[in-house]
This record gives C-alpha cells, structure tokens and sequence, in this order.
C-alpha cells in the first residue's frame, strides 16, 4: 500500500489556513452528533517515527470538545501496558457511548516494534483483527490512519527534532534500542496494512512530507468514516456468526446426580485440598502464573459456599472474588466484556469470578436484555477471548454447578424459613425458576458451544454440597499442579 | 499502649466456633444495613509481620457478602503504589457508599518499613491523621485494629510459616531486605500508635497470640464501632473549620481589567512562550517533574481558548485537559476529592483541569449542592491536600480569568448569534450570570483562603483574551523554569 502514495502532495499555506478552520468547525458539528447519537469512536495514528504524529494529532484535538475525547498512547511505558494480556489495557480505555478515544501509537505499536526487531511475540494481527472485529460488531467505530513520509523527509524531521530539543530527543523518546533502518520497517509496515486492511476496518495511508496536507486529509478521512457510518441503517452487524444448530446434545441430562460423599470424608479431603491450595497460591505467586476461576450455576446450586472453600485458606492478598451482577450505568456505556477484562488478575494473582461473561448467552439471552445476533455472535467472541487469555498464560477453569428442580426448591424453601439467609432469596430467584427449561436449551447450548481445548467447561453434580465443593477443589488443584509441572 | 495488652488471653475450641457462628451472621446483618444506609466504611488491620494478619482477615471476609467489599494492601508492589503522591492509590481504593474496603497493610505500612530502617519520607502521622479526618468528616467509618504478638510467638509463627511454603517463604514475602529486629519496630509500632490514635479512628491493639481470640475481638471491635457510629445522631461533623469571616477583602475589585496587547504583539509573544514551552515539556518529562495547571474563571472568561494556546504545541502523550463538569453517579459514590486524585499526573506528565477541586466553594457553594459545613471545611482540606501535592512534587498553577459583567454579556451575545458557536451557551449561563455577585463573594473568600505560599492564585485580566492568554503562558513558563533550575 506504501508505494502506492503520491508522497509529493502538498497544500498551500493560505487554503490549509481556511480550509482548516472550515473543517474545524465541521468535526466539532459531528462530535455533538455522535455524541447524541451515543456512538464511541477511535481514531488511531500509526506511521514513521518522525512524521510528526503528534503535532498533526495536537491540530486535530484543537478541534474538538475536550469533554468528549480521551488521548491514549502504547508508545507510553505505562504500567498498564505490562503483565496483562495484550490488549487489556485498549480494552479499559476503549471509549464510553458518545466519547472519543485517540491513539497515537495504538495496539499495533508494540506489534510493529517487536517485528522490525525479529522479537518473539505471542500476538497475530489476526488476532488484532478480531479485537477490532468484536469491537465493530458492537457499533464502535475504528478510524486508521497511517502517516507515510520518505526516508529523506524522515531524516530532515529528525534533524528538526533534534535541534529543538536537543541531542538527548532520541535517547529519551525511544525506550528500547535505536530504531533500525527506514527499509526494515517499509516491509514490516508493508505487511501490516497488508493483513489488517479489512472490513472492520480500513486503512488510510497519508502522505505526510507536508504536515498540513496530512492534517487537511486527515479530516476528510473522518468524515467520509462517520458520513459511512452513519449512512449505514443498522450499524450493528446483523450476521449471525454461529446460527443456532437445531441439534445441540441435552449435555445437562446425561449428568449423574445422585453423586455423593459423606460427611466424615468430605471434612477430611477438604482439609487436605485446602492447604494444598494454600502453598499452590504461593507458588503460582513465585512463578508470577495468573489464575482466572469462573462459577456459573443454577440458582442456589452452592456457588458461594464452593467459592469460600475454595479461598478460605488462601491469603487475600493474593486473590479477588468478584460477584457479576447486572451491569451498572457505567458498565452499560462499554462493549459487555469491558468490565471482565478490568477484573483480569495480575500476573502471580486469582481472579474468582461468581457468575460471569457467560451472563450474556444466559440471562441475557433468557431474558431478552441481549439480541439475537449479539448472543449469538458471543459464542465466538467468548472462545477467541478465552483463548487470548490462556495464551497469555492464565490458567482458567469453568464450573457450571448442576443441580435438579427438587434441590433447588428445597434450598429455596430452607433460605426463606431461616431469617439469617432470607435475605438471600428474591422474587426474581421464583422468577428464574419459572424459566427453567429455557435456562437448560442455553445451558446445553452454552456447554457445547464453549467447552475447548484451552478452556473446558467442568460439569459439577451439585445436588451433594459435599460432592461439589471436593471437586471444585479437585479441580482448581489439578490445574495448578499440571501448569507448575509444566513451568 | 502495647505494653498494657494482655497476651495470655485465649478462647477455647469450642466456646471460638460457637461464637463466630454467631458473630459471623450479625457481621452480615450489619454489612447490609450499612449497605442500605450508604455508609462506606474502611476495615485496616496493621500488626507485626507474622501475625498471621492474612488468616484472620480472611475469617472475616467469609463472614460478608462478597458483593460489598474488596481487599488491599499497600504491602503489594503494585503500580498504584508508585510515582504519585503517598495518598493516591488509598484514594483511588475508597470505598463507595455502603461498601467496605478492607486493608491488610494500609497508609502505615509504607510509612512504618521505612521508620523501622530510618529511611528518608516525606510524609508524616500528622498527613495521616489528616486523611483520615478529611473521610471522617465526610461520613466514612474507619475501623484501626493492630495485631499484637511477642517475639516468641512471631519466631514460632516465622517457623510454621517456613513450614508451610518453604525457606523461600521469608525472600517472597517481603519486597526489601530482611525485617529489623523486633525491638525496633516495637518502638516504631508505639510511635505510630501513640501518633495517630485520635477523635477521627482510634486504634484497637488485640492480642493475637491466640489468632481465634483475635478473631472474636475483631468481631467485637466491629460491633462497637458501627454501634457507636449509628448512634451519633449526625454522622457527618457539624463543626466549622474556617468559619466564614465578616471582612474578606474584595480581591477582584481591585484587579486592573483594562490592561490589554495589541495582535502583533501577541502573535510573536504566543509563538515565543509556545516554542519555550515545547521544550519545558520534554525538560519535565526528562526529569520526571509533573504539572497540574488548574482553569477556573467566570462563564466566557477564555479558559477554554487559553487552554488551546496552552497546549498546541505540546506533545499530547504527556498532558491531558481534564474538563471538569457535575459528577457523575459514580463520581457521587465517594469523597468530592475522589475523582481529582484519579487525574493527577504521572511523573513528567501535565494535567489541565478546566475547573477543579474549586467547584465545592463555587458553584456547590452557590447553589447549596454542598452543606454549610461542607464548603466551609473544604478550604482546609483543599490547602492540606495541596501542600502536599506540591511536597511530592508536582508543580502547581492556579489560575482564576477575570472578566467585567459587560464583557460576559458582550461574548455571550457573540456566541448565540455564531452558528458555529451557539452550542457553548445555555440557559444556565444566563442563570448563572444572575448570580454574580453571590459568586463574586465565593471568589473572594477562595482566593483569599485558598491563596498559599506553596500555591499561589494567579488571577488573570482577561477582558483582552490576548494579553489573558500571554499572561497564562508567562506564568506556566516561569514555573517550569524555575522548577527546572532547582531541580
């Protein structure tokens, strides 16, 4: 795509003068317009170290409402932008309904520095078209820019720079060794636009050797997207990606739940797995191994009581529970899998989740809070998250606590006749009860759909508190043992 | 106060589980009464290393809903715990009305390691017992138990824990060199006890030899704490920290507004303070200085205009324009100091607030959003935090544009009749206007209150925008300058 741009483009200085202010005026118009229209937007510069991003990206803040846009940067070394999986910290600053976010030097900056360098790497730009593809389908729109200059211009911008602001410019703006070579980085560029030029969303290559041109173009390549945009009827993408499958196996009915361990057995083998945790925390802590736990289950299938076997002997330093509940106002302005990836634990940590992502192929699904095309398309968007995380190194384990219609409604029974549990217990558990049988269609569904081989679900026969919790630990042992094994 | 705890004290199997039964089920009870009642409440347990703090807090959580708290600990070598000043990341943890923050390892944690090795701080008991009382006052319920142990039972800890996690436990566990010797911390502990045991948290030393007891004493701590909360009649303080004086001097009558400069003037001054400053920014970020500009001045008074001039040619990964409206629900949930302490810099960073932290003694004040003794007691705590903003480093400008009411109406006139300009003015402008003078009387008794060695008001003439805006620049300038001439 590179050479294929005419680099000797220029404006004169009178018509970028006006031309500016006129179109100025017009991205603030829109601003207002996407603002009402609750639309989040992300512009993002790429290009030569050297083109001058930042004062053309300074122009362009110039024209906007400084309460609707957030500036981000990877070039920056954030703590943010360590430890998590790669795209954690564009997830957390992924702009809110109506808001801007602007990126000089975005999730492809670390990519492009690590190629030109022939440094391993476990990020594909497939997988930087599938977060732009997740973010797209959810209406966010992605503008791409590139900013394109000539060696030549590259070496008289650094010349400037330098005499500006002295010799130590390039020492303090690059954190890691002098960039190599214009020709090194043509290819490793070439190749990028290459492969994530696509429909989510497209490339715009701009010649920049004058600056006021690439500013001028700048503009007319974000009106032309919003005008796109917005000219689009529905702009949530209406493809189904996994249609629902009339065939999908009755998983939860093959569970045997007449499973059972007594008493005496249970306190013993709890205790056993108990303090086995409690040095495996550790030693997941040592090896700096991050650990992700996710509790899914029918209403009182016994989900906190594992949970607090599960962390009781664990120190709380090092691990969180985190109860998902409907989403708050401010989870509501963000892609639904916004508020989980905040919650990912940091390296050598674990993250318990009661109740999950998985919200939104069951209670959203079940209860119409989700459309058809948006739980649909989760299934993919759940196991290409998953993978991302376990290929990160998070160790992820995924319970669904399985009980029958009878236990359930004896637990239901017990919590509301003991007033220090009645609290418990609300109108809306009845309610879910009602639906039992649509819970079970996404239930099965859900099983099938998004056990993998990095992330299967584990199946747990509920019925038995005792049972469940042994092989929820079981489990969770089982994990961290395997991955320390294989540190 | 730790030679008076009594170390022998038990409790026998039986009787501990008994009662935490017990007590476990009305620590519930009260968690969601405070939960309904909107009371956050701050949990903090210090105490010597090898208390086995972790075991305890642990107890505890099983005890909650995990719904209504999280836990920290300052022990943790977090980023939240680096380069801003001592008290951001306690901010930035606070609980939100009717949840719990439990700290294992608090504010003191950093503060005692270093007293124990005499290692340089700038902080001191007194900040701490002014954080503390600016919560207080504000309505949050602070809970400081210390964990109390002799050397015997700490070695016999140390030995059990080596025990459990191996000899590597000890180099994991603490992030520096080996702990001192118990007698010196025990004159540390006591220091710090006697220090900060005050109106605002006082502090409950437990004996914790026998761990069970310390548990049911925590418990019984609790209770008595929230008790005597609830029963305060008015849970916020009612007394005045700087009560309104009858002659405040009429600071703004005395500003000479028809100081202007002519356009070619101003064109070569702007160009000249804009190009100094590009390289005052890339001073600071070498030196890793931070910056908070703050913007504060009447409706059309030109922030917004000197704001631009300010920041066009910086590089815009190290500033952020923080525009600063109503908060939002989620702001509302905490301290009305809360979001400002999320914006502040990372080192070497700028941020511009276009208006602040001075909304509670403006418009809060003027329009009875904040009570009496609320705006009245935020003159002190705006100085204390920003003494010790300004201690950690930060470089601080204040600026307060000028305007006469004529020229308010003039540009607000400008604005209806421009297009392009007609989304700036509202009807609450118009409303506002009708109150200038109650906010002329807001202004004086902020700058004079508020107007510190170490945080000086500039007030800016801004009927000329032009020589406003050369005036903000020069007053940036000379404070970079100076900063990095000492530095």
């Amino acid at each position: 795509m590179l050479n294929s741009v005419d680099l000797s483009l220029t404006v004169d200085k009178d018509d970028y003068e006006e031309q500016f202010e006129i179109y100025a005026d017009k991205l603030g118009y829109l601003q207002r317009k996407l603002r009402d229209l609750e639309i989040p937007v992300i512009i993002l510069f790429e290009g030569w170290h050297g083109s001058l991003r930042g004062t053309l990206v300074n122009r362009l803040l110039s024209a906007l409402d400084p309460r609707g846009f957030k500036v981000h940067s990877a070039a920056k070394s954030d703590c943010n932008y360590k430890e998590k999986p790669y795209f954690a910290p564009f997830w957390s600053e992924l702009p809110s309904k109506g808001a801007f976010s602007i990126y000089n030097g975005s999730w492809y900056f670390r990519k492009l520095e690590n190629e030109v360098r022939s440094k391993e790497d476990n990020i594909s730009y497939e997988d930087i078209n599938i977060f732009e593809r997740q973010l797209t389908d959810d209406g966010y729109l992605i503008v791409k820019i590139f900013l394109h200059i000539s060696h030549q211009k590259q070496k008289k911008n650094w010349e400037k720079l330098e005499k500006i602001y002295g010799k130590e410019w390039h020492k303090v703006t690059f954190n890691e060794e002098e960039p190599k070579a214009y020709d090194d980085y043509y290819s490793v560029y070439e190749k990028m636009l290459d492969e994530t030029d696509g429909n989510n969303a497209n490339w715009h290559v701009l010649p920049a050797e004058d600056l006021h041109y690439a500013e001028l173009k700048t503009f007319e390549v974000l009106f032309a997207e919003i005008e796109s945009y917005l000219n689009r009827k529905e702009h949530v993408t209406k493809k189904l990606y996994a249609p629902s499958e009339p065939d999908i196996p009755n998983i939860l009915s093959r569970v045997d739940l007449s499973v059972k361990v007594d008493k005496e057995y249970y306190k013993e083998e709890l205790k056993k797995y108990q303090k086995r945790l409690r040095t495996l925390q550790f030693d997941l802590y040592k090896h700096k191994i991050p650990a992700v736990v996710v509790f899914e289950g029918w209403d009182a299938s016994g989900k906190g009581g594992a949970i607090q076997r599960l962390t009781s002997f664990l120190d709380p330093l090092g691990y969180q529970v985190i109860p998902i509940g409907v989403p708050n106002v401010v989870e509501k302005q963000y892609h639904y899998f916004w508020r989980f990836w905040q919650y990912l634990p940091q390296n050598g940590e674990i993250t318990i989740f009661d109740r999950s992502w998985y919200g939104r192929v069951l209670v959203e699904r079940v209860e119409g809070f989700a459309a058809t095309e948006e739980w649909q398309r989760a299934y993919q968007e759940i196991n290409e998250t998953e993978e991302q995380w376990v290929r990160h190194g998070i160790l992820l384990a995924k319970f669904w606590l399985h009980i029958d219609k009878d236990v359930q409604y004896q637990r239901f029974e017990e919590r509301e006749n003991n007033p220090d549990k009645e609290w418990k217990i609300t109108e809306e558990d009845w309610r879910n009860r009602e639906k039992w049988h649509k819970y079970e269609v996404a239930v099965n569904e859900m099983l099938y759909r998004t056990s993998t081989d990095y992330a299967p679900w584990t199946i747990v026969e509920a019925n038995s508190k005792y049972y469940a919790r042994l092989k929820v630990l079981a489990t969770v042992v089982d994990l961290f043992e395997r991955a320390l094994k294989n540190n």
